[in-house]
């Protein structure tokens, strides 16, 4: 399964004149489009590996056709995402299940496909066939010395196999909590799970970040042992300069102010990265901008304002990922609406006047404030995430060739439809 | 496995003294205590089939040992709690996981171990092997005929098969909603599931009842389409008599107040049935008790108060289940700690000053009102639990015992550590 | 203090040439946009006469200058805000504090600015001076009958002011509940309230519809007695056909689905009005659209789907209002952009493909039904709002033109800053 | 006003004989029972001075009678809480509305009752008459550097008066925030504050505390500008070693695991004190222990460990206040139902088995674990209580003999129905 140039062109040939059109319109309606354009291009999302596949629920599964069945058909379609939008460069891997036997041919494969490797990603939340010890009360938290050595010792080859391939940060999410009332010591779960994390810190490679999550809850649902970001913060800032927080859209309570634990996490020089997706009420890992577009505005607004006020390079000096789970969309698709819906928050957020949402601020002109955000946010910036596209040798419309393509039909030819795309 | 009349006996000689030391300062103290003796003995609660073996969440499941391999097994193990709390006297049972072989046989074994069946779960929230449509899209609203008429036709057969074990209700949950906006037309949705509805409310026998449960979230995580209790009960009133309301106390938004909805559905004489566990985010399935003890004695109350203002008898006219998922605890154990809660938060609902509490309310004293629910539910009515208990042949302290017995360790003897309960 | 059609003219003129240019390129680029002005121009929203004054919270209250002192006074801002966008031409008055004194002179006034007068709102919230019994345990639910019958006499004296003035609706918003656990007998509580519904209907002149708001919580902290769409949705029909459940968009738990609600109750023709704001937590009463916009236009994609389907009329079959509460904003200049985001919302409701979005849901293609709504949602239409409120003889930029105006300085100067808007 | 120790002794005769019938049928069974009363009798809670009137709603206030006029009166009513239970010996002071004027009186006065003077509380949440600069757009976070001046100064003054009391510690809490994205920059304004407690931090006493208190919203309602523990935390960590987080119940989103944040905040020895309240929904103010009593529970059990594993003195190491608003309460009763909910949750937690409970711990027995913590939680220890303020010289029930004093009648003929305490 392969896209190729060719295609691409002819599909942009087609859609070229209206394209302009419109992209002309809002270049002369809104100048400063022109100057983002270059930022807008070199933009790039991480895809997980294990968000090629059907998600599911604890309620079950329905699986789709041409899941890829291993670590290769993983690249590959992350390769066919990035050659068609052009912002999905990179892969995020999830050891045990993307274990590379042969990795030069792996970093090879990914090369050919433009694609680099983000963050690793271990596993402690559940247990796989054979391991000695189980997950069942914690990883790296529990009580027992032997269980948080297993778990201290899977991070570290997660770090070593992230090594080989050339990634340069472990992503560390914890299940760890407690489903009731007593069953934790909460102080002692914390140090526990914080000395753990020494171990870990101290295996790091000197030009690596080790990522913290949090998360509110699910699957334990009584308590998580880092549950907010306050938890990640005092973590990361007690285990040295190369841990940071990492903020994942969907772990957060009911009416959480995420843009604002962005800006203080960017002003403690502590934000490492972040995770996509869209949500309701829980971890319901939904297509980014599906549901609260506005709020995902306002986070890049955040992000913007707050790398540039410490001199950051917004497409290198944090960890972008997205990270959903699709029950009911085709996963390639999901995909593909979910850069975009990105990308056009980073274009609403470079196009705010910020020199005019300053100049409110100072007179607490809270309408003038509002006004100045609102008018980034309405403006429609589809051409201009198109013509970024185009400029770095994307498709127009990603969506409509894919489905033109029937990228879906020969994927499953290939793959079959039996098959079950492994990492969660 | 079984737990004899003598190995009880033998258990409640041993702490007859101490009990009735506790007992009697009780029933000395709070005379009313004798009176409400009997409704506890009566009192029943069901065991779901699915809630024996262990729980999981989509991030994986932690097994344990014993688990019930079949329909049988499970009847035995909820024959097993019966015989030591003599409150868990029914099992419901979810097809297709559950269908009885050879009905006399199954029911002759229920009645074995004193257990009814209780009502039938239908089951069109995932796909089984061999299925020829797919729920991924709904089932009872799905915009294809021919979904609806095979989950209309599986809801009909699980009638039948209730029909021969002696079951008297339906209780039908569905999964079915949306995860993204657009994807539903909400209006046609809810209609197409109602006509649904009228087909298996058709096929009920003349002295069956349909539950409707209503979810307000999970697995979709845009819409449901029975979401929330008013849109159960706009359905129940359409379909007819036979049809109630379900409240599932995990099945709600954050701050719902739970207790004013039975109240309401009591007074439009539209309650059916009730399913217990616990929850600190959404359905959590936790013991029941263990998170909000309080609000399960306010649901009491109002159970106890609009079910005697309709001159309902508490043990017969809802229908009262258990449904939990036990991630974190040996399952037998979780549902005698969930038993026991609803015992408790029962009895002190029995011994709520009624008289008082109206007086307080027509005097709008609201210092006055709190103080007698509270005088109720500070009583320490453990021992008045423990002797309803004991009359009724069970064990003084079920769980004390069944840790006692080794049950655990036998029961993974005799099933092996590799089983799997079926049913979720 | 009054704006000129002169200067509304000049100020037009100024922008003609950019907003032409936009207007053009838009209904170029989005044919169907012309089809849809008329609709646009003839939607008007209600101002609340309480909203002209500053807000405040219980911990305070931070006045402005030139509140309105007088209903004189309030219409004059309402016809200030009408004279500007031409879409505010209706004022909802507030009785104690709105009394016609002299109801002739007041409806010419109002005829004057172009106004209509929209729902009446009866106050049973609070006590006023002189008030024989006290509304502290509840109005139309108290224990008393004397209390219900004092609230029930000032509804139907509401309705009377309401009937001179030509209004055609009274919108019952009942803060009645309790703060306590035992405090109510809730179905008594439900049954008082909905007796003294049932008199306040009989008042109902036959050409007018009584609307029941629901609140889950606030000024009441543990139940409502109107809590929710499904209770109102209960009383509005044992009360009648002219008894219709009016949506607050703030009086939700978080997550409420709160446009499958809109859908559902105009399923049953049981929707009567709505009133417009937004919020993070609870009733916070912030600007329209300044917090979650997708929310508000997922709600008009309902509504005018809803409508259509039962050949409703967009600009008269349903009462639309605003209410809210503006404690750091000038409250002109807030409702000016309340007006603007219904109005953007409306419009891109309206520009929704719903031929596609069908075909979408008929093949459960829920990919392509997200992108048909996001394609509206994306849409700049600002340029078809002005262009609306052109036709209409407003102002291309009300806020700007409102400022340039200097209207509160001079509002300030008429009327003082020590005066303080009565309404709540 | 008053009672007399003739008065509570002739009260506590008459109940004497029931009262250690139950006593010693409680020690008898829990004999470590006997062994807690020192530290139940020792524990005092704080009364606020502005929780001794009727509070509010923005929607209004409903008053009573007797309500303290002054400064004095409200000493008045503290001293009669703690004459009746002898576990109030504090108030906690108001500035500006509780200036002592004559400093030495107002001491010997509280002397007289045996008050102390508790945590200094500053308001720069609402304007005062006079008060030259607004805090409309906040106090210690706004951008205009005269406000922040005022604000500081006005922090500085309350210490001030605190010293002369002989109070040991300020409590700051802010209303700072926005309500509309854009209002603010979160970092500038974060920053702003930290400056600005830096300098009231300056001028503490050696030997005071300061404590942070957050509040995730309210009365602002888009962001807090010391919104969650973390922020507080953060901010209290730069100040120095005096300045600690305090922590109000009400104060956080839904679903937040408060018991976790006390455990990691003494964890880092920076937790500083305690609001006792209740809630459903937000920062309802309501009666301790009137919607949550076993959250109240879990949250003692942290507290006791957490204090003891630090060698901290319960009665002494922690700022203990009851925050609530009394809307349809009689405020005193209000106050012995919270100091009385507040001392059962104590002595639960105090008779919490812990060897047992970590046992169960290193051994992940979750069953366990909530057993050890429910049979606490679940024995009736109001007889203990009762016992502890017996021994303290307080009577049995007093809210039965605030009653049968008539108490409220009588304040309402010394003081009249017309007054209305300030403080808020």
């Amino acid at each position: 399964m392969h896209i190729s140039r060719t295609t691409i062109a002819e599909h942009n040939d087609q859609r070229m004149f209206a394209h302009e059109r419109r992209f002309n319109h809002l270049a002369s309606e809104t100048p400063q489009a022109l100057s983002v354009l270059p930022l807008l291009e070199a933009f790039q999302v991480a895809i997980p590996s294990w968000a090629l596949g059907a998600g599911g629920t604890r309620f079950g599964r329905f699986g789709l056709g041409g899941e890829p069945r291993n670590l290769e058909e993983k690249i590959a379609d992350v390769g066919l995402l990035h050659a068609l939008n052009r912002s999905s460069g990179a892969i995020s891997l999830h050891i045990p299940w993307d274990i590379p036997e042969d990795a030069e041919r792996i970093k090879a494969l990914a090369t050919r496909y433009g694609l680099v490797f983000d963050a690793m990603n271990s596993n402690t939340f559940q247990d796989q066939p054979g391991q000695p010890l189980s997950y069942k009360y914690g990883s790296l938290q529990h009580v027992d010395k032997a269980v948080r050595k297993q778990a201290i010792d899977h991070n570290i080859e997660v770090i070593r196999y992230g090594e080989v391939l050339g990634s340069k940060s472990l992503t560390v999410w914890l299940a760890d909590g407690s489903c009731f009332p007593g069953q934790l010591n909460f102080r002692e779960a914390f140090q526990r799970t914080l000395e753990s994390l020494h171990e870990i810190y101290a295996a790091l490679p000197a030009d690596w970040k080790l990522f913290l999550e949090y998360k509110a809850f699910e699957p334990n649902f009584y308590s998580t042992t880092v549950a907010d970001w306050g938890q990640s913060l005092l973590a990361v800032s007690k285990l040295g300069p190369q841990a940071y927080t990492l903020v994942d859209l969907g772990h957060h309570l009911q009416g959480a102010n995420i843009e604002q634990i962005v800006a203080l996490l960017l002003m403690e020089g502590k934000l490492g990265g972040f995770h996509f997706n869209d949500s309701k009420y829980g971890d319901d890992d939904l297509t980014v901008g599906s549901i609260k577009p506005y709020q995902l505005f306002l986070i890049f607004c955040e992000l913007v304002e707050g790398m540039d006020a410490r001199g950051m390079l917004h497409s290198r000096d944090l960890g972008w990922m997205i990270d959903a789970s699709h029950n009911v969309k085709d996963p390639l698709e999901d995909l593909l609406q979910s850069v975009e819906a990105i990308k056009i928050a980073y274009a609403q957020a470079l196009l705010v006047d910020r020199a005019a949402l300053r100049e409110a601020r100072a007179a607490s002109d809270v309408v003038r404030a509002q006004e100045v955000l609102q008018a980034a946010y309405r403006t429609d910036v589809r051409p201009l995430v198109a013509e970024a596209r185009l400029r770095a040798g994307g498709a127009l419309e990603p969506l409509a060739l894919y489905r033109a393509g029937e990228v879906r039909r020969r994927l499953t030819e290939e793959r079959g439809s039996g098959g079950r795309a492994t990492g969660l």
